[in-house]
């Protein structure tokens, strides 16, 4: 279940020495036979965008969105570092280029971790053709291993759908999380591969419509990496499929990456569905599903266990968005704990259970529209603050 | 030196039960004769609006910008309570002016503490003649801790110029801090008294301004309170003042009760001085600003002490405003840390001594055009989890 689990794509990920731990922090995913497949990519809009992600876009660029591999090395972002950064996401294009047999700008590059220092190439570039070799058709999990950072888990996927022809088609991913790193950037790095036919174009459409109802409704602190970035290969030998088939396969992979991201977020107790109805427009309930999921009081409401609804209405009311506030209702699990006005008679006991667990389900209904939202965030820990207060 | 420091004001505080600590909850400010004097209002703009604020509006609005006293209690903030809330803030200023010999529109309330609960009318309305008798011309500070909530000091403050034909001014000036309340909402209220002579119209935009220049530059959590109000009252006894002149002592009386909530502000353990230059725009400049100030990411390094500039250049990348990566410089203690796309050589010693203070100075010039902002805001500790992951 990973990038692997697709047919003609290989993986692997090895210790090179980014990581004074010796952990895993070095991983490729290419085509089997080494040759160039539709690719399609999406990135952080952060202005101080890290070379690695530069190189990706220009690469995307030359091949008009074809790849045969993605080299990703964890434990240092190669972002803030200038024109020597830029150097040496190209030189792990080269290496990996020369190692799998394709062009250099057939090469994706990745980096997640400390932002403001230099890459060891020293330590990457001998052990590019080492994971190259590494590569087999089951070591997706292992490349999903090397990219993690505070990840506590490695983070995979799998679904599969239906070709025009009636044939199965898989879409597969490894990622890693919105979680800092060492204890610095909230870092995502997610790479999905298909054996679905598909256009480089209706690939970006469909890799960005299936960001925006996952990953971009992940939402950990509000801070937006310098290095985010979400591959897509595409071989195309299982066949043509309906470009909306294809972009709900590619959805439901990545929500499942984005719903692990937040499982496994740093520091974070809890993960929390909040879900926004009755907004003026679909961009209101996202911009108060946001506001809320960022809030600081909120998210330590959520640490406390506690059903506070005030904070969730007041924050909506900070929104700058548009509902009435008598109408405004606040559920936790599936009860109302706030309607009309009025502190609504809940089942304490199973309102209780539920804010103990892991995971919470928070709806709230403006009553002005028909406008939704939904959004995946965590509390606020002090393990959050621990992991986030010194870069050493 | 706080409101009664202005001739012709007396003021008070006491415990009157909202608070169960038994700790002072009842404040009231008003003119020494009773008679309604200018008073202006700025207000949150939280659609969630608390019932005192409402009130304040339309009482405002009735007299043309009139008031005679000011009555506030802490402990609860009479906010999400319906109609019984607004009739008790309607109760609370009529037992005021039947106490101080005024109309009921002439009186202003404020409330702050826990939402979404009744006021306990029965320990408020009784107390009401009490503490309008109990007001001196030395009661300023008594109201002020009165207001208090988890402020762990009453903020007062004074200043004085001179009026155009040579004679002295004050403006005086009581509040309670951007710290979150018992642990909830965080309210800042404000009052001030100015004996300059001012029309209802020109006091409203000179405290707007004044607001503008120092409560809307604190941010401890991004969170926007239901009550925040800033009041008011101009006896004009000391005689005309240029605007710009009552505006300039305005500013600095609320930028002193601002630094004061920061100082305050709940768990925090640094105040950080944030200015903003070379922006595209003050606005721009204003947005970077806010956004960093309210980086959980960003607050994180501050309680660990950690000038951790990459942080800082994310944030501004993140912010949507414009500026060159290369041309940003970032500097903490005035030490530039960060500039033209390199680390900078710093006074090691003098840079950890400035990060291990209780004030920081942040300065981060974008190089893109003169727009510039200031923002006073507070770190993430430890301390501001436990004060609000619970209700009770």
């Amino acid at each position: 279940m990973s990038v692997t689990s697709v047919p003609g794509f290989v993986a692997a990920g090895m210790a090179c020495g980014v990581k004074e731990s010796g952990a895993p922090d070095l991983a490729m995913v290419a085509t089997a036979d080494g040759a160039a497949v539709t690719a399609a990519g999406v990135f952080t809009s952060n202005l101080m965008t890290a070379p690695p992600v530069l190189v990706c876009r220009d690469h995307l660029a030359s091949t008009g969105g074809r790849a045969a591999a993605v080299v990703l090395n964890s434990g240092n972002a190669n972002a803030a570092t200038g024109t020597q950064g830029r150097t040496a996401a190209e030189t792990m294009c080269e290496a990996t280029a020369a190692s799998v047999g394709c062009a250099t700008d057939e090469v994706l590059v990745c980096s997640t971790g400390l932002i403001g220092y230099q890459l060891p190439m020293d330590a990457i570039a001998p052990a590019i053709p080492v994971v190259a070799a590494a590569m087999t058709a089951d070591g997706g999990p292992a490349a999903a291993r090397a990219m993690m950072t505070t990840d506590t888990a490695p983070k995979t996927t799998e679904f599969n759908g239906v070709t025009s022809s009636g044939a199965a088609f898989t879409v597969g991913g490894v990622a890693k999380g919105a979680a800092m790193l060492e204890p610095n950037m909230a870092t995502m790095l997610a790479v999905l591969t298909t054996d679905a036919a598909v256009e480089p174009d209706t690939a970006t459409d469909l890799l960005q419509s299936a960001a925006g109802v996952s990953f971009n409704c992940l939402t950990v602190d509000g801070a937006q990496s310098t290095n985010d970035t979400v591959l897509l290969l595409a071989s195309g030998t299982a066949g043509p499929v309906e470009p909306e088939v294809l972009g709900g396969v590619l959805a439901d992979a990545c929500r499942d990456l984005a719903v692990q991201m937040a499982d496994d977020a740093e520091g974070s107790t809890k993960t929390v569905f909040l879900t926004v109805t009755g907004a003026a427009s679909d961009a209101e309930a996202a911009k108060g599903a946001r506001d809320t999921a960022n809030c600081q009081l909120v998210k330590c409401s959520w640490y406390g266990e506690d059903p506070y609804w005030g904070r969730i209405a007041a924050e909506m009311g900070a929104a700058g968005i548009a509902f009435d506030p008598d109408a405004i209702s606040i559920s936790y699990g599936g009860q109302v704990i706030y309607a009309e006005g009025q502190i609504r008679e809940v089942d304490e006991k199973a309102l209780a259970a539920h804010m103990t667990g892991r995971r919470l389900d928070l709806d709230v209904d403006l009553g002005q529209g028909d406008g939704m939202a939904w959004i995946v965030t965590t509390d606020l820990s002090h393990a959050y603050i621990d992991e986030n207060m010194r870069t050493s």
